[in-house]
Order: structure tokens, then sequence, then C-alpha cells
């Protein structure tokens, strides 16, 4: 652990983590930050490792923010102790656990996964909100999905609300993206059937065979799934809405669609 | 409809739009505003109507906007212009269809509900997160859910944002609010069995028969259900869970069990 305790608000590093609240900086050096202590120690359990944490000892509350700082030093990540005018500069909207990560991550391109014979994947396409994102991963992990595929993604994935809202599991589960025309010809090359949900005119959900290799595909919050998916073998399935809504929330229908696949695929291993 | 434009930033009118905002106006006065067509068709739809609805003309997008204001004028509504001055002063964070309206609606109270015999209702205690309680309510609509109760709400369902993420369904079904040690004597009194959800020690929520009058108790996102649950009678199940994770996200875990309850009533009428 470096002793000398970053004060200055010029200092470059500091200026970079203001930066990196924006998608722009992301983008630019492939590095996100972490602002809490759930999301970075799931990071290092994925062997995910931060470049540097950013300290704030005054104000690192005691519990899982002090035992994430006590994991990473044990590791060999560099430790930055921080004013607290700089961690109040540098904190991420309302996170005060005093501490701050910076890591390189990025989305697995579809080359990188290797679906076993009974894979269930899941595709999301055109995800924007970030807290949906966020909450789909946190499903994801949950229902033993073998690979989250994010087609067209307009939401960039490893923007700190996901990781927020996906309490870490960005990190411990393959997540790739492309685009979607390559996904489709990835499912079909991979013999993966695609099983698309559509508002209306689908078979009830509860009624398909969901077993074996599938990947359940979703469709963005207001454009739902693009032409792409017209042309690509799939079968059509809908949620039936007993109310004046006509669809869901999509982390909503994600979850109810792939907890219908665990629930048809009782003992299913998910080592 | 009014032909004078409201114009200036100091109009008493102005001010309690942009107070409005704030949860301590909208207690004060049992107020709330919409800002967009579909919560406002929705709202008019379950006969909530409004007291005024503010247009920006020169702003008033086509499509649901112009026809929500259209009938919101058809049934006697009182509409007033505004000015894009004053839209820009008024308007809620991103939304920009044009439109603003303001009306009065609160929860119901436990009395005012009468479940029938196989009744299936939502409980959430301690609801946190506005969008995530929008989620819920769109999920109860979709599932036919014949009540929600907000067992002690710390967001409150009046919400702007609530509203929004319900896609206006907060006004479209009985939404009571009650402290939850009334809201487990109500469940008693009207025979209604409580099906608790623990992130562990539970029956896998598969596995337990959810016919007939049934209510399913989901907890706060950090808190989980308090101790008033423990002395009552209940059944506990959980979401069984594949990964790192050691629960779902509140909205999602609800569309998990409510569409579980859906599934196990095949054919149930929602009428």
């Amino acid at each position: 652990m470096s002793d000398e305790i970053l004060t200055s608000l010029q200092n470059p590093r500091v200026k970079q983590l203001v930066k990196l609240r924006e998608p722009r900086e992301r983008r630019k050096t492939g590095l996100t930050r972490i602002d809490g202590a759930r999301e970075l120690l799931r990071a290092m359990q994925a062997e995910v490792e931060p470049t540097v944490v950013y300290v704030c000892e005054p104000r690192l509350r005691t519990g899982e923010p002090a035992d994430a700082v006590a994991r990473a030093a044990h590791r060999g990540v560099a430790i930055q102790p921080v004013s607290e005018t700089v961690y109040d500069k540098i904190r991420y909207g309302d996170r005060d656990e005093g501490l701050c990560a910076v890591l390189a991550w990025s989305p697995l391109d579809l080359g990188a996964l290797d679906p076993r014979p009974d894979a269930f994947v899941l595709v999301i396409e055109g995800a924007e909100k970030p807290g949906n994102l966020g909450a789909i991963l946190r499903t994801a992990d949950a229902a033993g999905v073998d690979a989250v595929i994010l087609a067209d993604p307009v939401c960039e994935p490893a923007n700190p609300n996901v990781i927020r809202a996906s309490m870490g599991t960005l990190f411990t589960q393959p997540v790739a993206a492309a685009p979607t025309t390559e996904v489709v010809a990835w499912l079909r090359d991979h013999a993966l059937r695609a099983v698309v949900t559509r508002p209306r005119d689908g078979e009830p959900y509860t009624g398909v065979d969901l077993t074996g290799a599938v990947a359940i595909v979703l469709g963005a919050e207001h454009a739902g799934l693009s032409e792409a998916w017209a042309s690509a073998d799939t079968t059509a399935v809908s949620i039936p809405m007993a109310g004046v809504s006509d669809s869901l929330n999509l982390a909503a229908a994600t979850a109810v669609l792939a907890f219908e696949v665990v629930r048809q695929r009782p003992g299913r291993s998910n080592a």
C-alpha cells in the first residue's frame, strides 16, 4: 500500500476517475469503475483484477467494504489512499462506501463462447436501461444461464450503473456483445434453438419445450425485436397478459422466461 | 379549453407543478403529476380524472400525446395551454411529450378491499425504489393480481417515477397501503394464505400449491421481510439460486412468483 495520501483535485488520476463516469472515457480507455464492495468482491472472485483501488480511510465502511480492500491488498492490487476531499470529488452518485476501483473489462466476442450441448443462452437485443440490464444479469446468474449475449446493445455493459444493478454478476458469467446479424448466425451455427418473445401471437411460453440447447431472445424496452429475427428459424412465445398493459418490464419478462427454463430442467447441473 | 396561454414563470400554478416533483408537496396536497400520455390515458381509463392537463401546443407530440389531450378535453377536463418557457420549467426530468397533468390519487385503505374466495393478492413490504415498484405494478396488472398491498412502503406510490415505470397501471388496479402489522391481520381475517419469500430455507416455489386464495409476500430490496411475518401463519418459499448472487432484483423475483401463480391457475378468469 502506498502511504502517500492523494489530496490534490488536480491530480491526473483524480481527473480520470471523474471522467470515467462518462461513456466516452470508458470507451477510449477500455476501463470502468466500481463503487461498491459487493461488486468489487465479485470481480476479484471472477479474477477480473482491479488496476487500482482508491480508499478513503476515514470513510471506509466496516464489513464488506473493509473486507474488499483487504482482499484486494492481499491479491497484490495497488491500494491508493485518498483524502475526503478527493473522495467526494471522485465518488459516483450516492455511493459512499469509501472505495472506488478502476479495472479493465469488456464483453467477450462470440468466438470466445463455447456452448455445451444443452446450453441455455440468454440473448437481449438493444438493451437501453442500465438498471434493467443489471437486473437481467443478476437473473441470468441466478438461473444458471451459460452465457448472456447482448445483441446491438444501446446501453454499454461496463456502465457503472449496470455493474451496480448486476451486483457484480457482470463479472462472474460469460457476457458477450455482437451485432444482431452475427448473433443470429452464431445461434444457427451452434444449433441453438432461438425462442423469441413477442408481445402477442406467440405460443404461451409455458406450453413450449424449453429443454435442450436453447436461446431465449428478448427485445428492447421500446422497439421490441428487430427485423433480423424475422428471417431466422425461431419459435415465438408470449407471456399471457391479463390486464391493460401489453408488455412487462424487460427485466421482469426475462426473469419469467429464464425461470421457466429452470423449472423445465429440474436437476440440471450448473457446474 | 381556456385560450389564455400561461406564460408567467411566477404563476402560482407553475410554482405548484414544480413543487409537485417533491414528496413533501405531494403529501401536503394529496396531488401528483403525470408526464406521459400512456399514463394519462390509463388514469382516465380507470376514471381517475385529472384536475388540469397542461399542454404546450408547439411541443405536443402527435399520436398518443395529442390523443390523450383530446380525450381529456372530451371528458370535460380543464386544459390549460402553456408557453414553451413555462413547459420547460414544469416538465419532469427527460419527459418531453408536451403535456403534464395534475390529479389526486392515494392508495386505498385495506378496508376498501373485498377479496373474492380465490383471490390472488400481492404484498410488497418496504418497497424502496420507484422504478422497481412501477415494474412490480406492471407485472401485477399482467398477472391479473386482484390487489397489490404495499406494507410499510418507503417509496411513496404516487411518485411520478412509479407512475411512469408502472405505465399507468398504478391507476387501473386496486393498490392499498398499510402498516405491516395491519396487513398480517388483514390476510388472516380474510383467510388468505401468506406465501412469504425467503432467500434460502423455503420450499422451492414451484413445488408449493399456489392455487386458491393466496397472498405472495416479498420483502424490501435490502432488508428482506420484517419480523412481523415471523409470528404469522405463513408458508416460506425460495427461488433456487444457481450462481454467486443470493437474491434476485425485487421486481424480477415478483415476476417469477406472480407468473408461477398464473401457471398453476390455467383458465382462471380475471374478470
